[in-house]
């Protein structure tokens, strides 16, 4: 960290200058043992290290102390592995002697019951009050690779000591681990938080440290739940800025991942869609698989992308090189057209039979020259269309593996594009392994490398394209119980925040809807009005094509059997008597909720079937500017519908863009009060006309009034 | 093979009694003696091998014969390796001979120009005149690796010899020995077939031989084109009808991958959607990347799944736990509900804060006790639920995990459904190596092995509801141009057939129009009637709603112009007047086209924007019948529309069966002539009130009448 910036809050939990370690023990095997150990043996650490022990006065050659209370000075941080139930004494000595980080390892607090949880919020209070910050509890510790420090009781971790520029951030132990032992294929993750409990410092906070720490250059982070959405959105928000890119895999995808998940944490995992749109909106790699982390992040350490997509395939077997080529087209993504120098280039070295245009099939030619595979790999690395080149090798081939391996080191050497080499093979022979040593990290198959080239890709645009941030918008919500607001109130509503609905007057009698109508002009619409009947065409409550008075008089008598009908104790309001729908055009959806975990969202679909069957719909958090608004409308399948696919007219798109952001001010002015708003249909006609939300359905926290 | 089961006709080129090796060489690292070396050294052959060189008599102790005319009987094989311009002469000394199969490994024919290709065809003539078969050329040759017999120039032959259940067929060399160095995880592969440019023998024919072949028990398959779709078919039909698994990857599922398949093997490599819907049709389980072919054809190999699809899980860290549920759950795959008894078990068994539901996480207590990973993990396997038991494993712990392992394989001795440990490390240790050696072949990421897992459990679906196999129905096409059919005569050969159409008639005239419209009664349609116009609305050419005769007059000026305006050239036949649609109800479209490579294929799908831009379509060989028809209506995303989602009716289903069955009878009749029917939109009603197409264009090969 540079001399002048200031400090991060966590620096001196992550590179402390002094510790005690609570329940240091030479009892071989015991979890004090192993932490002591890791300390002594495994880590090099120069500052003092206090042990605290009841009775021992010295271990090992050095002093023990009985408490944290008789140290000669307040450490850092002080490492506590004692049983459950000594914490909160120690804790107790802790927060009293001004120790600034508790690190919490033992387990048997909120993880294990109600009175585990009593006691974890008690431990939380004495801290607060102390100003001391809680790491854990239940947690195997913070590895600091990059400073060779492991404040962890881990037996695994002196196995695990390959420094470099990822940060992980994860809240279980076992798949942080996982993410670590990717060093085997040279991967270096020089700092890992593994935050347990989180009854404190959260995963959230780590990213945000790893915002500013010089030494890590990409963010990893594994979320089971997300207990405080705000503070993640801020250190996402922040990484953002920084453009530091942030990799992320979040269970709670389905169903199943979600129960597991909240048994295993106890914590809100919160819906997968929401979860999903957050990240986009920060810039959030999300993978799906916790190899796919590794994989995307030691490319984002390896290259930093930009708004170059194009990718070459570079091969040696035919067979294999169409794969590549074709699982690139299916996900989405685009090959390099070479220019003429690199063409005449590869035509020169290469036997005729040879494909020289993109995907490159070099033929077994490469084998018989060694220098081949460097001068025409080159060529194609240098080709300005060219952001990346895949070089898929399906085979061990022994001494000819070794030989292109060694090529590919050498030419990457010499080129500023990054060059991908993947081992497809089970067999891993000595060419696997300069590859490894040489630090390309080859993914394990085809599809894997192709999917974290994908995420390389799409981060490249993000991060060219990005323009301004979400503002976050977590408003406490108001402290009433939610209700519906009346179709007729839903409208007003709208119409003060500048969102225009049809033409619409509510009539109390079966006479004034007829003058209604007569005003209004015929034909027109009656919908039964009332806040207590939310599903109206079930109560045979919505009639349509009202084409003079005597249909009109009609539709208010079955409107008021309807409801008696369906409703016998409520009281309707009458009937909302409105302008026909226009004709033609399309319906959409925009929906409004309150996330519990990361405040109101924004959801855009088409209509009917689109949102209800085929879910074609997305989300963005609010408030909603105008690039993220015309950014959403074209991320639905069914856009080139408003677009004016196969010769239909476009649609007002515009208008569209105007009624979101319109409805994004009007939710930023309430935002504690609006729990949700449901514009379905919003009808759209072509350019110039409009687009008018036939039916909203408001639900808000406010007072009867 | 049975002694009293006839010989398969490949069963002597795959099990040869004798041997010619034509080009055999003792030069050493050339093709003749790197084939004479994997013949001799690598091979347990025990019938008569004859070398055949031009001028030494003896090599390595064995006599030579100057040529195949020489040798003293006519041998089952000859596996040639000299140069191109050679072949010729040695074809013609094998076909003169009466050799059965000649194995041509060298390259220099189809792939390599118009005079490669000439040869090549050239080569196949005098084999075929001769009843002699042709394997190649350009081909790396046969393995038998059950027998222990390398038809082979490849030095790497002789370090890929594990056994096994899997029989391999491919064109391409790479690709299929990256599945053969799957050994590497324990997959055994009995038989390799690459089969080149496929002269003669094709992948096909290694299909059909492997159904045959009791020691290969999964075929797996490695396609870059389909030269011969009635063929490949016909092995895929008899492979069904002996349920022995096919698993495939085809590439070709996007244009780079198309067009790189075709530069590289001249190949036609058809369409992927149609590729697809063949393979399903068949069973064939399709796969998208290379290593998932060894995934699921071993788990195939280990277990024949049923229609059981309860999937356990069962781990010891409770993040990677509900990461393997969550996966589990986005795959649209079933975890089991456990018995009481299994529950009682766990419970008893593991400590209280284990969670003993499904997944299963045992917490870290199986690592203090050695026999507990066996009682609980068999407790699991044996519930009645239970289809699969999947034990992902994030972490290499040196011990712990080789004890795990250990336990894995000693309950899979008692259980009868299969396990399958998942290794996630990229750390491999002893554990891992157990793993490999007791026949679990671990896959590579949590990811891959939940997608054999679905294929499993798909594949088992199948097979036990496998109805009848389509008919195949690849007639040759007249031959005579396509045309497309006025929509008259479409429609009048579609009532011929049984299928409905709109009460309509041809008018030539603006009064017979308008008389026309009178009998039928309106409103009626108004459309142009003409083979030359298929896009009518571009040629204002439809008029809908047309209420009385002002208007039917009105839309006649307008076709006229219009069609005169848009096509000056062209005669109309006059304006087709047709009965008003029935209104509400659906949209479909039905539409069959004939596949170059596999014949007559019939597209399903909701109509409109569902088609044309969600692209939500199934498709079915033809002849179709009911339970195929059902199942594919079954299969589009939208069917909840049809069945009635969310409260509206449930359109008319059987009467669309009905369409598609007499659809499929009419195409079936008139196959030879059939190029292409599109009916779109068909109108679907509620329950009861039918199905009827209200279009239809019929491209057929007709002479002009």
């Amino acid at each position: 960290m540079m001399a002048d910036t200031p400090l991060h809050p966590l620096a001196h939990l992550v590179a402390p200058r002094s510790i005690a370690l609570v329940g240091a023990s030479e009892r071989p095997g015991s979890i004090g043992e192993q932490t002591l150990t890791n300390l002594t043996k495994h880590s090099d650490f120069a500052g003092p290290l206090y042990l605290v022990h009841p009775k021992q006065t010295e271990m090992r050659g050095m002093q023990a102390w009985p408490s944290v209370a008789d140290l000669p000075e307040a450490p850092d941080v002080a490492l506590i592995v004692v049983p459950a139930a000594q914490v909160p004494r120690v804790v107790e000595d802790c927060a009293a002697r001004g120790v600034r980080f508790a690190m919490i390892l033992s387990s048997g607090f909120g993880e294990a019951g109600e009175e585990g949880a009593a006691a974890q919020d008690a431990l939380v209070a004495r801290a607060r009050a102390a100003g001391m910050r809680i790491y854990g509890p239940n947690c195997p510790g913070l590895v600091n690779i990059n400073l060779r420090l492991g404040l962890t009781f881990s037996p695994a971790y002196p196995e695990d000591l390959t420094s470099g520029p990822i940060g992980l951030a994860t809240q279980g132990g076992g798949l942080g681990r996982n993410v670590l032992q990717a060093m085997e294929r040279g991967i270096g993750v020089g700092l890992w938080a593994s935050t347990g409990n989180e009854a404190d410092l959260q995963v959230a906070d780590f990213i945000d440290y790893m915002v500013d720490a010089p030494d890590i250059r990409v963010i990893v982070t594994m979320l089971e739940g997300v207990s405080d959405g705000p503070r993640l959105m801020a250190a996402l928000a922040r990484a953002a800025k920084a453009k530091k890119p942030v990799v992320a895999l979040k269970i709670g995808k389905s169903d199943y991942g979600r129960k597991a998940a909240q048994s295993h944490t106890a914590s809100l995992t919160g819906s997968a869609e929401v979860n999903s749109a957050v990240f986009r909106e920060f810039g959030v790699i999300e993978v799906d698989d916790i190899d796919e982390l590794a994989d995307i992040a030691w490319l984002l350490a390896r290259a930093t992308p930009d708004a170059r997509d194009g990718l070459a395939i570079y091969c040696g077997s035919g067979g294999t090189a169409a794969l590549a080529a074709d699982i690139v087209g299916t996900s989405g993504l685009r090959l390099s057209t070479f220019s003429e120098d690199t063409l005449a280039s590869l035509g020169n070295d290469l036997p005729s039979y040879a494909a020289i245009e993109n995907p490159v099939d070099t033929t077994t030619a490469v084998l018989a020259d060694d220098s081949l595979t460097e001068r025409t790999l080159q060529a194609v690395a240098r080709d300005p269309d060219v952001a990346m080149v895949l070089v898929p090798n399906a085979l061990e081939y022994g001494r000819a593996s070794a030989l292109q391996a060694r090529a590919i080191a050498e030419v990457q050497e010499k080129v500023d594009i990054p060059i991908l080499p993947i081992w497809m093979s089970d067999r891993l022979g000595e060419g696997y392994r300069h590859l490894v040593d040489t630090g390309f990290a080859p993914p394990r198959s085809l599809g894997k490398a192709i999917a974290a080239t994908r995420r390389w890709v799409e981060y490249g645009k993000w991060r060219t394209a990005a323009g301004d941030l979400p503002a976050t918008n977590h408003i406490a919500p108001a402290d009433h119980a939610p209700r519906a607001l009346s179709e007729v109130e839903g409208k007003s509503r709208l119409n003060a925040a500048g969102i225009r609905t049809l033409q619409s007057a509510l009539a109390g009698s079966r006479e004034e809807a007829i003058a209604v109508a007569e005003r209004i002009g015929f034909p027109v619409v009656a919908k039964v009005a009332s806040e207590h009947i939310a599903h109206k065409t079930e109560a045979d409550g919505v009639h349509v094509g009202l084409a003079d008075a005597d249909a009109v008089g009609t539709a208010w008598d079955r409107i008021v059997a309807g409801a008696g009908r369906m409703h016998p104790e409520v009281q309707i309001d009458g009937a909302l008597i409105e302008e026909m729908a226009p004709s033609g055009g399309i319906e959409l959806m925009v929906g409004v909720t309150r996330d519990p975990v990361f405040g109101h969202i924004l959801t855009f679909g088409l209509g009917g079937v689109h949102v209800e069957i085929l879910r074609d719909v997305t989300r963005r958090l609010l408030p909603l500017d105008r690039p993220r608004a015309e950014a959403m409308m074209r991320e639905i399948r069914g856009f080139a519908l408003l677009d004016g696919a196969r010769g239909r007219p476009r649609a007002d798109v515009d208008a569209v863009i105007e009624l979101l952001l319109a409805l994004s001010r009007f939710v930023e002015a309430h935002a504690d009060t609006i729990e949700e708003i449901d514009l379905n249909p919003v009808w759209v006609g072509p350019q110039g006309s409009g687009a008018v939300p036939l039916d909203a359905l408001i639900v808000a926290r406010e007072p009867r009034s």
